[in-house]
């Protein structure tokens, strides 16, 4: 049995994928403000250096899988809170926790992002290149002349971020070379307190209107299959791919933006990948199949 | 136990979906060429249409899912096979056999995209348009323009065609509103009979030169895996989502370009769906959660 660590642990998604994970057998060090093995604020630097620490000395060495379900929503004038924690809540732990995901020799790793990500509008691309550099600090200042809109622009924008530096970390030599899977889920509407909050609240009708092609919400259970599927063996031949769950609504906004085929500008890119094959591609050796 | 059609049956990802189900003591039916219990040729209408026939006499009025994973590669001159199956071996058959689908109340349909999608240059958006519509001829006419990359911009412009075809069906109410779930997988480079061919042919040392960031290719058990979890009640709330199993390859080619913000010419589309959701899309009543 392993050893898998899991943010948000103690409501929602999180809570339903510790619950799983338990159910079969595994060893859970559970992350959160409350009713955790770790109880963390991951919103500032020295929560998460807290929780790093805490995690590393239940960890003893060795990590099978890690789980970033943590997360806060869209609220307005809680900008920075939702950067802080959707961002370096991740990239930050992630990081620290490499040694001992690699010590494991086949971790997995799954980072919540969310569909909002190809949803909302009007999310300033400097700000999510500014998140995923780290300066949670310069785009909240951006993304607050937003006005009326920064709150969402800043949920969204947090999770572009992580969903791009977790694409690009996952295929370098540190993650995919060292045996360790990352991957992304991408959620829409799913029955949490959160989003049973913002059916409660005054904008409740708003929130009712988003459109849902299947027309029901998930449930914290359908996600937490999926996340023991990504940290089961099926997904060895899976890194940074982003599995969207959100009963269609992607595909209903955005048919066909994705997949598109390779720009032209893109084909530099391609020509080096091709290149550096050998080195940091494709290196097995086939020639007997 | 359900019953399940399976294009694609007698070899590679077909033939592994096809032993997974049968191990867990579902019905198949399987389609191909040979081996199976429908024996058709998808490249041509009148093949299609035999299949079809075969496929709802052993159906008998109930479809508990279908697997779409009949495919052929990219092999110079053989432009329009390839577009016939990739595309029409898809789209003909599960317009077709939808009322069988519908019969079951929860039916899954899992269709096979390809990473191909997002990975080749070239490719005229033009034919993508055209083999959406189901216009093969004139796509076919365009793509042997291409002159040396038609084969390979053929297979990504049927690949992407498809995957275009089932986004935008997948969230309709004949689909999403039937109680079906259609979704795409899209495996990278998996060690099937196609691609133990393409390694052994003298263009090998190319298809090694692909980059695989997990430094190994994919095997169809593997891909059957998948196949199962997106047949499953999990995928109860996912509906026109790609499942990109590749090795890593898009993220490291396209590792910015998806998920992407909602650009603004795309806002309308929100709009609409928005207004539309109490009709067409989020209709159910949440008002006592």
């Amino acid at each position: 049995m392993g050893k898998y660590v899991v943010t948000g642990s103690a409501s929602g998604m999180g809570h339903a994928a510790a619950e799983r994970l338990r159910a079969d057998g595994h060893e859970v060090i559970g992350v959160d403000q409350r009713d955790a093995d770790v109880v963390a604020d991951l919103s500032t630097k020295s929560g998460r250096s807290d929780a790093v620490r805490a995690v590393m000395k239940l960890a003893d060495g060795v990590l099978d899988g890690a789980v970033f379900a943590a997360g806060v929503g869209a609220h307005a004038g809680k900008e920075r809170l939702t950067v802080e924690v959707n961002v370096l809540g991740v990239t930050e732990l992630l990081m620290a926790l490499q040694p001992e995901l690699a010590a494991a020799g086949n971790a997995k790793v799954v980072v919540f992002g969310s569909n909002s990500t190809t949803s909302t509008p009007f999310v300033p691309r400097r700000a999510i290149r500014m998140l995923t550099a780290g300066d949670t600090e310069g785009a909240v200042k951006l993304l607050r002349r937003r006005g009326p809109l920064a709150a969402p622009a800043s949920y969204a924008a947090s999770k572009l971020a992580v969903s791009r530096w977790v694409r690009a970390k996952a295929v370098t030599q540190q993650w995919a070379g060292s045996g360790i899977r990352v991957n992304l889920l991408a959620p829409g509407p799913v029955l949490t307190p959160l989003l049973r909050d913002q059916l409660a609240s005054s904008s409740g009708k708003h929130v009712r209107s988003y459109p849902v092609p299947v027309r029901e919400y998930g449930t914290p259970e359908q996600l937490a299959e999926w996340v023991m599927m990504m940290l089961s063996p099926a997904a060895d031949f899976m890194a940074g791919s982003v599995i969207t769950v959100d009963g269609g609504t992607e595909a209903l906004l955005r048919p066909n933006d994705w997949p598109s085929p390779l720009p032209v500008r893109r084909v530099p890119r391609m020509l080096a990948a091709l290149r550096n094959a050998p080195r940091s591609g494709q290196v097995a050796d086939y020639s007997d199949v």
